[in-house]
């Protein structure tokens, strides 16, 4: 089957994401969508700049008008940012009747009502996972995950640049300004930096939540919105005593008699998992009625994130346009004359690190034979913790954390230190996960 | 347009759950499906039993044949369990070009293979969102929303059986047997439970994930499992003094030489998201190469939960029915004439709880005046905390934090307060949100 041609508008941080994520996972995105995915046009305002991607094969060129009116072109992939040029770019791509995909939050909390409207006119698609909450597939949980429910409210952490401050005044106990400035050397905040702290980044993503949760028409100048410059370490401190963490949140709850829209830091008790959402990191809580409380987790921008999110929706526009109606997607997420069969790996196989817990005779030596053991097997130890013996006992109890091994190596041994007399019941073991 | 027509093959827990939601959100989930959805026909082994959902309008009969061959029927909807009846059952919906809606794991993971192809060529639908992850669209996520990524590993807490007697024994420094036989009592563990408490169940779930994650066919037999029976209370607090918590996983990991498959208890680094995640409670972390770690946590078993996920499904199968194939799914959520246009509250009706800083002269009755305005607003305190002024400064620090009220009330109390002379700078307020 012929390839889906792309013209991208925009070959900054996202644009370059999405260049590197098609072409490295180029053989398992056509397996998924069951259609090779090709680049073959983009813009840039710059020519002659270095980018973090590769170019090859692609036409650059300055002109995004010719891009959007090229037929060529089946989707066009707009990562430009801002909503003038932005959006007329986008309702011209749609009078050609291509499809569009966009990280733009701010066009879609803005002028999406008349976007979406000129979509329908034409029959093309538009789609916009990663202008909210970044990699995190938010939009499409929402609109179908949890499409059974009546949504009673969303709340989220879903600006990186704000909750990186935040975290960095917890951890450090410094104050905004300070903290602001060093995330502007690293990267994490804009020169500019008052759409993050100011709160309208959010405000924007939350426009977009709040319409897909309840039903609402997007209405971004309705948002109440608050930054988080006038957060203390202090205010901080006393939060943290009192069991909260502070956290700039957007929410969108619906009531009896409306709707409330706000965005501003707030306290969270400690105890609740979104409360300990630390760094860049984003996640937002959703309360159906039927689901009960649910939260998705992950990067919510950079590079390849964003572009994790913007090639979903390809494939999804892929799969669209390519696969019989009744199993657009495949079962198991691949096409079935695509699946592979890696080789299961046998337990003796599986690299883990290991909680080892034996019961010793209480006399100079066990430890050294034990440890050697290991040693020989070159297992290295993470920690071992001795617990006295209780009163009257003759045995004690050894806690050994290994570094990451192979199972097959754990089980020789444990069959060898099982061997000394001075072991007197068989080696507990549960394995380690770092999950990083 | 004329509603969709369901069979529903069960009504025990989830079944009934199906029922009320269907029921209670018809008005939303026609608003988003554009289409009603009308269960038509139930199957249930005991006509006479009392049951938790009001079954008027739907012709019971306890024929499961009868149902799958009618031919009123668009989908049917599989929650009797288990795998030989299931599957007959399954298959032959099929075979009479039915669409098959379905949250049975094992059947799914043993016979999955062959229902697929079956669906493919009889050109229907076959969905089993909630077969993993109860009311986490985790399928969903995976094959739709992580398609661009390679995807390196998934782990997750799967069994909210194990979970929860996992989370007793460490709250409560209790063995095994004692929590389990407790939760037996409270319904959270069957009266056989085995396929729980040994993993099988996460291992059927496990299958499934690692199926769509790396593309490869569904193969149960070769999961390693084991299950939580041997893990002791005093394994819970010697990892906790080493930092660790220990969960019952669920584990695919994809290495150059094939495929980890394993089911059992680990220790997780408590700074881990995932590793406070307690009770019945599931969550799952994926890791893809674009996207780093993401996470989807929520209710993993239950009526409305599972239920939520059975009504996606069916949301899905008929958006794929009736829909514009070019806007399956509407840009928000809801179709484009069925938005409503709630009114956005103001601010001043926001309803939250607040966490307000005074600086305060140092001297008696401050306190008084203040707590007397919060008091004749009827603003209630939840706790007070007052800092020592620091060395030669003439003013102290009071925190406090109210319980829920409207901002309204709270506009008033500080204005109030501030004229106050004893209160020597403008009150600091952030909101408080319980999440709850």
């Amino acid at each position: 089957m012929e390839p889906v041609n792309v013209g991208l508008l925009g070959l900054g941080t996202v644009g370059g994401g999405t260049v590197n994520v098609l072409a490295r996972n180029a053989d398992e995105i056509a397996r998924r969508a069951g259609r090779r995915i090709r680049i073959t046009h983009a813009v840039t305002r710059d020519l002659s700049q270095n980018r973090l991607c590769d170019t090859t094969g692609i036409r650059l060129s300055s002109d995004p008008y010719a891009l959007v009116d090229n037929p060529e072109i089946d989707v066009v992939v707009e990562l430009i940012g801002g909503e003038s040029l932005a959006k007329e770019l986008v309702m011209r791509a749609i009078d050609h009747h291509k499809h569009v995909v966009t990280a733009n939050k701010a066009l879609i909390a803005i002028h999406g009502n008349e976007i979406f409207r000129a979509a329908q006119e034409q029959g093309v698609m538009v789609a916009f996972e990663a202008a909210v909450g970044g990699g995190i597939s938010i939009i499409k949980s929402i609109r179908e995950g949890l499409a059974g429910n009546r949504i009673e409210w969303v709340a989220g952490i879903i600006n990186g640049t704000s909750n990186y401050i935040l975290t960095a005044m917890r951890d450090h106990g410094r104050d905004f300004a300070d903290v602001l400035k060093e995330a502007q050397q690293l990267g994490y905040a804009e020169a500019d930096p008052s759409f993050d702290v100011e709160g309208i980044d959010a405000a924007h993503k939350l426009t977009i939540l709040a319409a897909i949760a309840f039903g609402i028409p997007l209405q971004f100048d309705k948002v109440y919105t608050e930054g988080i410059a006038r957060i203390s370490s202090l205010d901080i401190r006393y939060a943290d005593e009192l069991g909260y963490r502070i956290k700039h949140l957007g929410i969108a709850k619906r009531r009896e008699d409306g709707v409330e829209l706000r965005v501003h830091p707030a306290l969270i008790p400690e105890r609740r998992l979104v409360a300990n959402v630390d760094g860049v990191m984003n996640a937002i809580v959703v309360k159906g009625d039927a689901v009960g409380p649910t939260l998705y987790y992950g990067a919510g921008a950079g590079a390849e994130p964003t572009a994790s999110a913007v090639v979903a929706d390809l494939v999804d526009v892929v799969r669209a346009l390519t696969i019989d109606p009744n199993n657009r997607v495949p079962h198991l997420a691949f096409q079935p004359d695509a699946l592979t069969d890696l080789p299961i790996l046998p337990a003796e196989a599986f690299r883990t690190a290991y909680f080892l817990t034996l019961d010793a005779v209480d006399r100079p030596g066990v430890l050294a034979e034990v440890t050697r053991v290991l040693g020989v097997l070159e297992i290295s130890i993470e920690a071992i913790l001795q617990k006295e013996p209780s009163a009257g006992a003759e045995t004690v109890r050894v806690i050994i954390l290994t570094q990451r091994t192979e199972e097959r190596l754990i089980n020789q041994a444990l069959s060898e230190i099982e061997k000394s007399p001075s072991i007197v019941a068989p080696v507990g073991r549960i394995r380690v996960e770092y999950l990083d």
